[in-house]
């Protein structure tokens, strides 16, 4: 049997359609994102939507949140979706929604969404102060109960200290090295051998602004970003986490910056003359091209058993190791 | 081993010395209230509560979602807590909620408590109206993900409607019946014939309103009405549902009659004269007296596989077959 195909980060405009993409793709698991600034009632109406389609497609997909699940995907022919929040706006003020958090499957959480939260400091803000005295007990409890730390758009200094501060590996879920393309979403040296080394895994992003030449970057200089990365930190700490957001409409990628905690626009990643989402380079537009990216590893030379841990080996190793009781 | 013992209503003011009586009272498994008149978000603060003690108490507590956690439960020497509302107010007018809510562990749900719902008619309405159209997609959504159907609170019609509508056996958790005791909360000889030929469960209450004598009621008295319904329904429908309030102060009674409905006190089963809960029978204070009930039903002339059915094993598997999809 072929290793596990899985992406850990997806927020595309989900539908029948790309959960048959994902099947033709071959993609055993998603990690999917269901909330950027939402309250926890408003995160809860995203789950019903999910409920609803896993009721509608049980022969596509499930909710995974083990694992396991992983397994079972693949020995019934679907993709297990997983769970994950951007910001940890859905847990207020209150760290008992952690645990109910976990009880309704979220199996990541990011500390912050490029501003300050009420736990960490997010990779937009001048002054990063690292860890709240609310971050630490949240990491504490995420801990606890088995939901993973991940600080894809934290600010370097909070990353730092939830590595140090978790007493078990996180997570950067959808980010690449500043060493390949400097971009504030992108991660340092310094952050990537300090996570790799506790344990922790990185997701290699797609998404064009965090892409060394952004939407025309070449499938081969991608893949030997990753490969350079297997050398520094070792291959068995890396996997995919694409970032795909197929389909959605520009005014999505307004409330994931915009929310409504400014009543300007906030441009993000992007600029005022490219306001909207940024074109996918050609060798990578949905769930059936996952193929290019695994030849584009063989090619820049990484053997067989490191591609498969790249493509889902290592993340299937982390959710076993990561969603319960430690 | 003895038969299973199981309590399917409890709302007593819940702490560590009460865990302890339920070890001490060797009582599996306890269905617990955890809203009368909460929100969604409210109700999450209840469960959030549950979470702490089951952390703190794991030694006594566990959360029960399925007939197996009762089987664990007696195989580890520890009490399975399962959830309930008394209200659908947790719902509010979202279905989707039914399915997070049994994702998050709740297991009976009453369609009305005393008033109108949105689902259906509560037992001191004027007019039973019977099932609303939202009752009847609710029901069907409570079949579907395993979630069971309680009307110990509704009216006559409105639990007809319910029996002959849901395709699963439902619950009356909580009354006993009006032949015995005449009172608005007490069910009729046609909805207990009704319940238990669609093979669902009764629990008979000990809470003294629902008692003949009220707080002087005999045990004797008690469980010659479990030997008469146990000829009138067979004994394999029935079981115990204590509305133990054990500990509540008196401001608890006011929150369950009158939540936020209302800017008058309404006495519900109590007067002007005697607003607060009233005093237990001698014979059942706790959860170490679930002894004498089941003396009291051998001495009422029930056989030994009776007694066990009524007190637990008929709830059991009562639980095996409703606490998840059909």
């Amino acid at each position: 049997m072929r290793a596990p195909l899985i992406d850990n980060l997806q927020y595309a405009k989900f539908s029948p359609e790309i959960f048959a993409q994902m099947r033709a793709g071959g993609v055993d698991a998603v990690h999917v994102t269901i909330a950027y600034h939402e309250s926890f009632r408003e995160m809860v109406l995203n789950l019903e939507q999910w409920n609803r389609w896993f009721e509608a497609h049980p022969d596509l997909i499930f909710k995974g949140t083990t694992g396991a699940d992983v397994r079972l995907a693949r020995e019934t022919g679907r993709t297990a979706i997983f769970f994950g929040f951007q910001n940890p706006s859905p847990i207020e003020d209150d760290i008992g929604l952690v645990e109910i958090c976990h009880q309704l499957g979220i199996r990541f959480m990011q500390l912050t969404y490029n501003n300050q939260s009420l736990l960490a400091t997010g990779c937009y803000e001048d002054e990063d102060t690292g860890l709240t005295r609310m971050g630490k007990q949240v990491v504490r409890e995420m801990n606890r109960v088995g939901m993973v730390v991940d600080m894809s758009h934290s600010a370097e200094r909070s990353t730092l200290e939830a590595i140090a501060h978790s007493t078990r590996p996180i997570a950067i879920t959808h980010a690449n090295p500043s060493w390949w393309h400097k971009a504030l979403r992108n991660k340092s040296d310094a952050v990537l051998k300090a996570l790799t080394e506790s344990g922790g895994m990185v997701g290699f992003s797609v998404y064009p602004h965090h892409l060394a030449g952004g939407s025309s970057c070449s499938l081969a200089d991608f893949c030997g970003m990753i490969a350079e990365a297997s050398r520094r930190y070792g291959s068995q700490h890396l996997g995919i986490g694409t970032d795909l957001c197929q389909g959605q409409p520009d005014s999505v990628v307004e409330w994931m910056r915009v929310g409504r905690w400014s009543k300007v626009i906030d441009y993000g990643e992007g600029s005022a003359a490219q306001a909207g989402f940024p074109a996918m380079p050609t060798w990578f537009n949905g769930n059936r091209d996952f193929g290019n990216i695994r030849a584009g590893l063989l090619k820049a030379g990484l053997d067989a058993g490191e591609v498969g841990g790249i493509m889902g080996g290592n993340w299937l190793r982390f959710y076993d190791e990561s969603f319960g009781p430690a």
